[in-house]
């Protein structure tokens, strides 16, 4: 499968890059972001509505994947994009997070990782090389290596250990990668410590993999470290290479990533939230339960085109959330979604008119709420 | 508002007649069946999927609007229509039926009915005039009188005092009509009595209604009383009126509703069972969570061609469900409604073109399953 990244324009003013990327599956520019579809499908959404939405690329989680309905089957049907019935791009995970995030009993070897499902308690081991060959079945477009996601905090020692084994399995990774799969990213670990996050990043840029993806972060570490690995790491990157984000995050982190040299990022945050009823607005985060929006005609943002905003009013939103009515999610979620994408183009065009600062500076300015920790789980 | 209802055809073989209604939201044939929109959103879809699927009206239910959000609310945002963006004929149920099985606490008096609400357990009196003037501050192109919904079985004596406040009620109902508001149909009880029911239907036919309902069905009673029933009442009734049945039903219970002269069907069987992995094919029933499916790349139904059947997999249905994503309902939802809306096009066209008994027959033999009786409820 072919992949190709280019650097169209570097912003000016910071470490900002506007990039285009192509693969058997169509082309796309960055900064981007993409959807979560974590078992198959973005929760709730069709794929003619992710179009519409202008949605370039999704998400796929290989450890859901391969759980249910098992990646096996995925290929015995002609691959996850037939399957989802999904035209365009798809980046898998290596199921590294899921596995230190959901599963039951985890145990790590320099081998590999054995876990139980958090479905139904089975048993399962997986290896760097059967997580590309998970991949390979699923047939995305871009795959990642298998990582061990450090928790915040760990200890000095044991995150040592564990970015070195994290090194170890990109190797091994990469000598499992045939010539026609997806392209690989590796993962940067080495938790909150600078010797750790240059090292894991120097030595994998030697490995020479397609692009680079910096993990751990996201696992309730202070916003001001997250910076300070991206402004660690990213010098140490190829420029002609992809930087991936992963699991982030909030308009406000996506933008601080962007002006540290991001060019990929992936968070259930835009439709986690729709479900949970917290809107993205251009004025800031709604929670469209509150009874000021009883009677409300107005739709949820005044400036958005969306197909939720031209034909539905925060009253009707409301309604459906408190009835707990499945087009509650759909409505929002495409709400959400619509939001993030056209953000995503606003700093795209930020970055080629080189005001990108700007920009940052009138939506900090103009989205308070932003700054907020106020995300539900669910 | 306008309403029209106009018997094009009769069939030569049977009681069925093809008709066309006009409102000021549009016309649509009969016989036609009506899905089921009980808190303003037919459960998953949306306006614009309704129609693709062929949806010419729907059901609102007076019951859940006027508790949530509340007619009045519905009201100041502009009405039914416009609060849930369609703009096609809605009909609003009095409210009988729910109030008879949802609601807790009921207490019947001549004047009216007193309950509690099943969401919040606050206290409401409902009169038929009331019921007239909701459904006047909904908008609804089609209303109902209030009734009294009888369980089955119920003794002959209290059988003829509801059936008779019933009437009274329908009698008030009718008084209580402004000549702005929709038509208004009358609902003829009776319990399992035929001395009843044709009392009933005499003495509502005599009143003038602009349709009649026969209620009072799908309450567990015997399929073979459902049928005496139609066939006592519906000579009794006017060509020239449209006649509804409510909460029926099965694909089989509607061909016999038609062959007896019904005109309106409404159910939640289609939705419902969508929800639960239920899908009706022209083979059959299917249930898609079954472990045959895994890996079975064809649609749900080869003959069908809605949106779910030209794009997604039995597997992928199966895993969708499998893995309870809301993408499940809906893609389930748009087959079976796709499948209700062409099932009743085939009966118009069957009706028109005198050949409804073999149509029947033909369905009865090539649907066994059916006949039967495995409804899950959910």
């Amino acid at each position: 499968m072919s992949f190709h990244f280019e650097v169209i324009k570097k912003d000016r003013f910071s470490g900002a890059r506007l990039g285009k990327v192509e693969t058997d599956h169509g082309s796309f520019f960055t900064p981007a972001f993409f959807p979560v579809g974590t078992q198959g499908t973005v929760k709730s959404v069709t794929s003619e509505e992710l179009k519409e939405i202008g949605v370039e690329v999704i998400l796929g989680n290989t450890y859901h994947l391969y759980l249910r309905p098992g990646h096996e089957t995925i290929g015995r049907l002609g691959g996850l994009h037939k399957f989802i019935h999904w035209d365009r791009p798809i980046l898998t995970d290596s199921g590294g997070y899921q596995i230190f995030s959901l599963a039951k009993l985890r145990k790590i070897s320099e081998d590999g990782v054995t876990f139980q499902s958090h479905i139904d308690g089975s048993l399962h081991f997986l290896t760097p090389e059967r997580v590309i060959q998970i991949q390979r079945t699923l047939g995305s477009d871009i795959s990642m290596v298998l990582d061990e996601c450090l928790p915040y905090p760990s200890p000095y020692e044991y995150s040592q250990a564990s970015t070195a084994l994290t090194i170890e399995w990109a190797r091994r990774s990469l000598k499992e990668r045939q010539k026609k799969d997806s392209c690989l990213f590796a993962i940067i670990q080495g938790g909150a410590y600078r010797d750790l996050r240059e090292e894991s990043a120097q030595t994998l840029v030697k490995m020479d993999f397609q692009g680079y993806a910096i993990g751990g972060l996201s696992v309730g570490e202070p916003k001001s470290l997250m910076l300070s690995i991206l402004e660690w790491i990213t010098p140490l990157l190829p420029e002609n290479k992809p930087r991936y984000l992963m699991g982030v995050g909030t308009p406000e982190d996506i933008l601080d990533g962007v002006k540290r040299g991001i060019d990929f990022f992936d968070c259930v945050l835009p439709t986690r939230n729709a479900r949970n009823g917290m809107l993205f607005t251009s004025a800031g985060k709604v929670s469209i339960k509150q009874a000021q929006y009883a009677e409300d005609e107005r739709p949820i943002d005044e400036t958005c085109d969306c197909y939720t905003c031209r034909h539905y009013s925060r009253a009707y939103l409301r309604h459906l959330y408190l009835a707990n009515e499945i087009l509650s999610s759909r409505l929002n979620t495409i709400h959400n979604l619509y939001f993030y994408i056209r953000f995503m183009k606003e700093i795209q065009k930020a970055v080629r008119e080189d005001r990108l600062v700007d920009f940052t500076k009138r939506t900090a300015s103009d989205h308070p709420s932003w700054n907020q920790e106020s995300l539900p789980t669910g």
